[in-house]
């Protein structure tokens, strides 16, 4: 091992925490969704304790789910639009990136191209673009839809949304803007470079009307873990959010996606792969089973019934009592509705046991402990190969992810495994990953060869 | 007249400042398109003025031109997207309005409302939208088609979009998010509204997934002196930058616009009509007419004669000498296309000449003049009801900006025609339009009568 080898953390935040009731914790801010001072102070937070990035999670609608669990729910209800959240954000911190969530599903190519390249420019070159297909219905009907589009259908777009978009992000040279007052000449009209994409689904001519971004292209983010999830990931990523629950799952991941960037020419090193924790850390082990079962009392039955429900891929259950085992359900090989039927046979779970156990972190993992505890085992998958660090969900805000930053940063930091400082100023420096040369300048030295 | 009766002002940024060739004076930043801390300067010295808003205007495409004219241009060539940088600029400012340019031909009508409410929220009540409806091509060829909506389609198209907009900001009512602990109750579901917009054009669910802003709706912008543009600005506006060049023009626009309003039930004074203004002022006139002919001398004729070609309409002057009159051109009743052609022939005009007098503010008015000269001419405008304040539009930033905010502005407080101090927090405010109830409350209130 590198002595320089250290984990990168994201931090993600959902408004009031992960936790599907974390709101009403004492020390969530519970009208965090659209609290400006709030993200200001998360923000700082997180950079004070050297996260690498902020990562934003975003849907273009309101949850589905039936009323009397909704009215009950923080989560994809309403709050900032993330792009104008993080370019806010972005005058109040220095170092830490800004990454955001956009659909290739509801966004013009050419709207996400700019506004990506405006945060990279006004942050100073820390803005990243999570990645999305968009899956719900909801989303589409917001956008002239019925229904989303179909899985390969989504991909096959998402794809070719991306390579548009890093087309527009090349249309000028890093060096054409030589704004000579002297000469009157304010561009290089040879470093300007017209896209000119057509397709069935695309026609988008360019150029870009914003300068090259400051990193090149702000980095490209995914999640996603099935074929062809992890397929574009290894294509396209350059970090990957996955939701693996135990160390095992998680190393078959990280191998298989960094097998597969070879064959696109890339270096497994530019891609940082960072599991999704969500951390309840406390001084002592009692405390923090404690503050668990504190978060989980504040779960209503009909919220864990609704997102068991949506776990189990919209299985309408409120015909059922909260009391009575899972009804037999058709066969069916998503990830989490292999998982929830496993446990619900395996321990003898009624409807509400189950919903209570999965609708907290809705499938994430979850770890509490002391911090010796915490970082025993993030070291564990670290060391093992299994991650390139974490993405830290906090399930309440700002209480958990303070604990975090108080009590598990400093552990990291004392046995070397996380900095102590900001190796540079764009998100690409602190990740390690280089500054992707533009399309036009990689064909040019090709022609010189 | 009212002893409170004062001007509004908003400034109006271009990056580098109106004139086409502002860049290359001295007392301009040239790469301000990108340059955040340039963009924070200017905003604060705004503020610090006490201008009601900050103004900008967009397009979703570089500006089609040759390219030996395109490359000594600045203007609309790349520079941020404005809804990103008003969000930065959120967070440096306090008080003074944010107002950023959205098409409602290539947005969709739930981002805009997301933006904006977003914005609206972040600022702490001081967005603006000025819903523009892009008659460029070159703007259609980035989504997919090939050509900009004709007039009345992007205009009923416009007000379509107008309509799902204010609907999706109505989702929620003011006080549907009671983030109550204890009761577990997040919103009251009796408050939230499901618009369900459905025409040929556009299938809206909703609702938002944003809190109804905190203006209840941001303020709306409008500019277009066409019958379309005047019936739609009487019927939304609350706010019109309009480009009229003598009083008696303005008059006219002020009569007829304020007139028509009242067909829609809307109070004359709930819009404030602010004519373009680009002003050089000094302390002496020599001074003031030797910076106009400093920033007259950057202008290459390439770009005077492609400016005035695209004045014209499109037409292709590329073939005739810069020292000839104006060939014989079609009729065309546009409003520029009237006046200049009338200019050129009253003066004997070449297409050099020609060029030079309308490539510097593109057709608006500018006037130059020492403190006394700039107010007694804003002053009679206000006055004799040609306008309720003015878009001021530095010819070239900071420089230009400075100067009106040092010499214009103390002048106009003395003679009690501007604010010395903000009345209040919200754009609204500053500018006395009420802040409008949801349209759902006045249902219930009708149903209650």
């Amino acid at each position: 091992m590198k002595s320089d080898h250290k984990m990168r953390l994201a931090a993600y935040y959902n408004p009031t925490g992960h936790h599907v009731a974390s709101w009403r914790h004492p020390r969530a801010e519970a009208d965090a969704p659209t609290n400006i001072k709030h993200y200001v102070d998360i923000a700082r937070t997180a950079e004070r304790a050297k996260f690498d990035l902020i990562f934003l999670a975003d849907g273009n609608a309101m949850r589905e789910a039936n009323m009397e669990a909704l009215c009950r729910s923080v989560q994809f209800v309403a709050h900032f639009e993330p792009l104008t959240l993080l370019s806010a954000l972005a005058m109040v911190t220095e170092k830490i990136g800004l990454v955001a969530t956009a659909s290739t599903s509801w966004n013009a190519p050419y709207h996400i191209a700019r506004k990506f390249a405006s945060l990279d420019h006004i942050s100073g070159g820390r803005a990243g673009w999570n990645i999305v297909t968009s899956q719900q219905d909801a989303e589409a009907r917001n956008f002239s839809q019925e229904h989303a589009y179909e899985h390969a259908d989504r991909y096959d777009r998402a794809r070719e949304v991306v390579k548009i978009v890093l087309g527009l992000w090349d249309s000028w040279d890093d060096d054409a803007f030589v704004c000579n007052k002297d000469s009157g000449i304010y561009f290089d009209p040879t470093k300007v470079h017209i896209l000119n994409h057509k397709s069935e689904r695309y026609r988008v001519r360019g150029p870009l009307n914003v300068p090259r971004p400051l990193q090149g292209y702000p980095l490209l983010v995914q999640a996603g873990g099935s074929n062809d999830g992890r397929e574009t990931a290894a294509q396209f990523a350059e970090a990957t959010f996955s939701p693996h629950l135990n160390i095992s799952d998680a190393k078959e991941y990280y191998d298989d996606v960094k097998r597969r960037m070879v064959k696109y020419g890339r270096d497994p090193e530019h891609m940082k792969i960072l599991p999704g924790l969500s951390v309840i850390v406390r001084s002592t082990e009692k405390e923090a089973n404690a503050d668990f079962e504190l978060l989980q009392s504040f779960i209503h039955p009909m919220v864990a019934r609704e997102i068991l429900s949506t776990m189990l891929g919209e299985i309408d259950l409120s015909g059922y009592s909260f009391d009575e085992p899972l009804p037999d359900l058709p066969d069916n090989d998503s990830g989490h509705y292999v998982s929830i039927l496993a446990m619900a046979r395996k321990e003898n779970l009624t409807i509400r046991q189950l919903g209570m156990r999965v609708a907290g972190a809705r499938g994430k993992n979850v770890i509490k402990g002391t911090p010796d505890q915490v970082v025993d085992y993030m070291e564990e998958w670290f060391l093992k190969g299994a991650c390139d660090g974490f993405t830290i969900m906090p399930p309440y805000i700002p209480g958990a992810l303070d604990d975090f930053c108080e009590l598990v940063v400093p552990e990291l930091q004392r046995r070397g495994l996380f900095r102590t400082e900001y190796e540079g100023r764009t998100l690409r420096e602190h990740l390690g990953i280089p500054r992707p040369a533009s399309q036009y300048a990689s064909r040019r030295s090709r022609a010189a060869e």
